[in-house]
């Protein structure tokens, strides 16, 4: 969506702050497009996510600082310079293809909503964007009752939940004045490590209207999270990712979610992006000489 | 395919070697039947294969040693211990899998053969496949005429090129007394870095048989190949998989590949198995300090 509308206002630069996900996207749509792409990460981001970027041509920028420090700067180098910013929360169009996420959700469920979606939460877009789909559909007359969404943060990245236990706490409806809080966020889950929220207001909005809910887990319950999707549900996928299934492991026994009820996580990045963290909990491998007794040394029954 | 066929012998353990691709399929889909996995790996291959397998819960056995170590060393504890050695090229049934990419892309071209098939080759058990998919195509009369298979290798590990060219040289066609060439292979690209191609014959047969052509490239053009797929073609892959493409770049002006024929080019692995190899060639992040003037220098038009 975004580069679409970079591409209708012919901008010759389309930039963005991203510790890799965002950035790798719009990278490979701006190549396909000969439009150039300058990206700001997070110096810590990732080795992987780099190299992706880096090979769909994108220029990178590398910021000794946090995603909060590069979304700034980036911010204020497509004011000066004219370019067409794509920072997440700030620029509009993101939230409508996010969107398009609860459209291929309803399409996949043969046409119908579920009554959770659960999902980790950085900035909040992608919790925007399915509140969004889901409001069209049933605009539409296409559901009858839109999904609850489950809001899953790390507890050492948790903005936007402790926004929404504020908002039900004070019972505050007047979305003006409402505050999102800003946290020092330090979780190894990349993608969604953020001190201030940039679509976190209507994150917010979109959890407490949907009748859903906010949940944090550890980190260490999110890494745990990667094994367990890859071998129940056969995706590799990346810490931010497993949030959402750590989640719902944590609000099930809450009460929050009912045994009958029927649950999507949407896991939003690939393992492959992020392995060291997975070899955190995947294990190690057995080496061994190339010889046929240490080999079956090694797989003894 | 061949899981299947473990599931339906009852088989307690699958195991296979390989550099890590063939090894994640069957890693993830043995978690999803509840069979324990046991995948032996040349020491060398990249970490984040090894990360996949062990993600995927397979127990892997990494070998001081090359892959044609790890193959032989496979095989013989699996008829040690009874297990079933889903190894590729000795196995049959990985070809019957293999084959069914003939058929996506025959479905993907509206019911067509293209010209060209064009795919990296290691132990050959991808050419046989296609080969054997197409060949059933015609056998249905689903396709009129086979395409061509163009069988690309590294200059550094070129056994089945090598024995094409052999047999081409010969005019060779007693296919029994064709031996197939060993190499000590040293690419850069480790899923086809093969010393004794384990599926050899049947692949050049199937290049020789289909009109097609035997194609290396140094490494240096394999690795350049990999930010052209991805700019070019909006895909990121590993280096046996731009092996294709280099290929292609070397048949058309040895005339080989005509302008008005339509060329697939099989990529065979996702970059991130290997950034290792892309960051050789998709150049380094720019690293600034978090100040806006540091933020203005580095995109100075």
């Amino acid at each position: 969506m975004a580069l679409a509308v970079a591409k209708e206002r012919n901008a010759s630069v389309v930039a963005g702050a991203t510790t890799g996900n965002a950035g790798s996207s719009m990278a490979c749509l701006a190549a396909s497009m000969g439009m150039r792409c300058v990206v700001f990460v997070p110096e810590s981001a990732p080795p992987a996510k780099i190299a992706q970027l880096l090979v769909f041509g994108a220029k990178v920028i590398a910021v000794r600082g946090t995603y909060d420090q590069a979304f700034d700067l980036c911010a204020e180098v497509c004011a000066r310079r004219g370019w067409f910013n794509r920072n997440t929360g700030s620029n509009p169009f993101t939230r409508e293809g996010k969107k398009t996420c609860s459209f291929e959700i309803w399409e996949q469920l043969g046409r119908e909503a579920p009554d959770w979606v659960a999902v980790s939460c950085g900035d909040g877009n992608i919790l925007s964007g399915l509140w969004k789909g889901f409001y069209d559909l049933a605009a539409m007359g296409l559901i009858s009752r839109r999904p609850k969404l489950l809001c899953a943060q790390s507890d050492a990245s948790d903005a936007v939940a402790r926004t929404v236990q504020h908002v039900r706490d004070i019972g505050q409806v007047d979305w003006m004045r409402v505050q999102v809080a800003r946290v020092r966020a330090t979780t190894c889950a990349d993608s969604i490590s953020v001190d201030e929220p940039r679509d976190g207001l209507a994150a917010v909005r979109a959890v407490i209207e949907s009748g859903g809910a906010a949940v944090t887990a550890s980190d260490a319950d999110i890494l745990a999270a990667i094994p367990e999707l890859a071998r129940g549900a056969g995706v590799f996928c990346e810490p931010a990712a497993a949030a959402g299934w750590a989640a719902v492991k944590k609000a099930a026994p809450l009460g929050l979610i009912h045994p009958e009820e029927r649950v999507v996580v949407v896991l939003t990045g690939h393992g492959l992006k992020d392995i060291s963290s997975a070899r955190k909990v995947a294990g190690e491998p057995l080496v061994i000489d190339a010889s046929l007794d240490a080999a079956l040394a090694a797989t003894e029954p």
